[in-house]
């Protein structure tokens, strides 16, 4: 089998790849070959006995679709965009690489369809920027998609575009509507959602993380570990089952910051809750009261996508993913 | 004023002429150019005493958009679309008209608005095509876009671009969802829902109808007449009070095939309802059963916007507008 990672340096796209490498086999079928690309070159996974290909490549310059169609591979993860800070930024950018880009390889997999009866499955990471306020809680499955950011507009057209070419048989493709996912690794960044994961990871490591927020404010949580979880999971399960509603938001945890401080509490101490500095960010509070806080995921708990149900959960997962296992 | 009308030769946008020819004014300005586009060139109104512009032009294709916006009209109504049946048999063309045409005009004026603060109102007829079964009865303002064609892909996606694009400035834009327009003039066409129409514009003026489904059949109609209505009032409510969801399910009248009939035969007699021929078609009962049985419009209803509440008067405004006054 012959998988294609779009977006594979990410830090989803490379989870990814380690669970692929590690599994060796998806969908009953040994992974011979990979094909990691990303407008930076992804890295090689260590111990793969297959073939690696890694690529340079944008897949909004013209070509590129159609290159990396070529070589026909049967399951393609397509997970590459640019953020939502930067979409609403830069408006032509976020449109050329999240809505054109994605509408290229939709197209050039179409016409390898209509040549050679081409039909990979795709699977395509979507978000629940896709939603916006004002919101119910918890958000049903058949809640209609309103965005409030280009992002989550780029993200809810790609959603269309996905479930119409698979209706029309062209691909086999699903849409997985990511929650926030928590806690991330890696440095503190300048997203505003960033403090999700800082107030949890900076002080599970003794340094000091700010939350801009108040504790009363519900997200929609779930594991780099889930995330990687629901597109395996994505790339497997039999879509006809699905039907023609092609996207799903997934399972994930609702939970305040108070919640998430409290689960920090019962596990790293009160040391560790005492390195959370309160720094109220009025844009960043008025953005947050905008953001989803959770769903019902009916369908896809249905279909057998699962999540944490606990923060303790999740920052155990992340104990054992990216600090060795202990504290 | 200047108004542009783009789709201006069918069957809603010649009403929507006429309509604002006779008015002489809208949003309290008179009327003063109307340019009337499509992809045939659309007839001068008769009595209209500002200018006219009169013009073929086909929006997808390049430089059509800047050109139309160049003059910087006050209010643009974009009609214009392949319907639904040719949308689905030629997938490329349904999507450069449907999709690629808007998203010309709407990036058209957004360069216009970075140039010179250009900010036009823009009313865009979407369709209840952008639902698909299945479906809640009746559906509610906040269901979910799941389109079963291509042309409510289309529709849903254009939808999405106008309310990004209005809630970044580029202009005040309206998405209207029309019912089914019932009855529609003319001949008979091959449209598969066209039979809500013949049963009735048919046996009115004596001729036979054909009736392909069963009379159960529960469908979402308005008269051309409030078609053109829920323009002019999506052209001059106030966009603030609607918010950032800009795509609006229209008020219409949801009824059975049936009570059509009970309908024709208040009016017209039973004289009338024999010239309806029972013809029972699978396929067009197959695609019926996915179609729209009604909308609750409530946010519609709340801000103005108005249809029939019986087929009776949905009849006597086709002998009106249609036959003169009288069978």
């Amino acid at each position: 089998m012959h998988i294609l990672i779009i977006g594979a340096a990410g830090m989803v796209g490379r989870k990814l790849t380690q669970r692929l490498v590690r599994d060796g086999s998806l969908r009953g079928r040994g992974v011979e070959t990979l094909t990691l690309v990303d407008v930076v070159t992804p890295e090689a996974p260590d111990d793969f006995p297959g073939s690696v290909n890694c690529e340079l490549a944008d897949l909004s310059a013209p070509g590129t679709a159609e290159r990396l169609v070529q070589s026909r591979p049967d399951v393609i993860f397509h997970l590459a965009a640019i953020v939502s800070g930067e979409a609403e930024l830069d408006f032509e950018k976020g449109y050329r690489i999240n809505l054109d880009g994605t509408r290229y390889l939709f197209d050039a997999i179409r016409k390898a369809n209509e040549t050679d009866g081409y039909r990979p499955r795709l699977v395509f990471t979507s978000s629940i920027a896709v939603v916006g306020a004002p919101l119910p809680f918890p958000i049903p499955d058949d809640f209609h998609s309103t965005p409030l950011t280009s992002y989550g507009t780029q993200k809810a057209i790609c959603e269309l575009l996905l479930s119409d070419y698979s209706r029309k048989g062209f691909f086999d493709g699903i849409g997985i509507r990511l929650p926030t996912i928590c806690i991330r690794p890696g440095k503190p960044n300048k997203a505003a959602s960033g403090f999700f994961s800082n107030i949890l990871r900076e002080p599970l490591v003794g340094q000091e993380a700010i939350l801009p927020v108040g504790e009363d404010i519900r997200h929609w949580h779930a594991s780099p570990r889930s995330a990687v979880g629901f597109l395996i999971h994505g790339a497997t399960i039999d879509l006809q089952e699905v039907g023609p509603r092609r996207n799903l938001s997934m399972p994930g945890l609702s939970a305040t910051v108070g919640e998430q401080i409290e689960a920090l509490r019962r596990i790293a101490g009160e040391k560790a809750v005492k390195l959370i500095r309160r720094e109220p960010d009025e844009m960043i509070m008025r953005m947050c009261a905008g953001w989803a806080p959770g769903f019902e995921a009916t369908r896809a708990r249905a279909l057998g996508f699962t999540a944490e149900s606990s923060f303790d959960e999740i920052i155990r997962i992340h104990i054992e993913d990216e600090l060795g296992g202990t504290l």
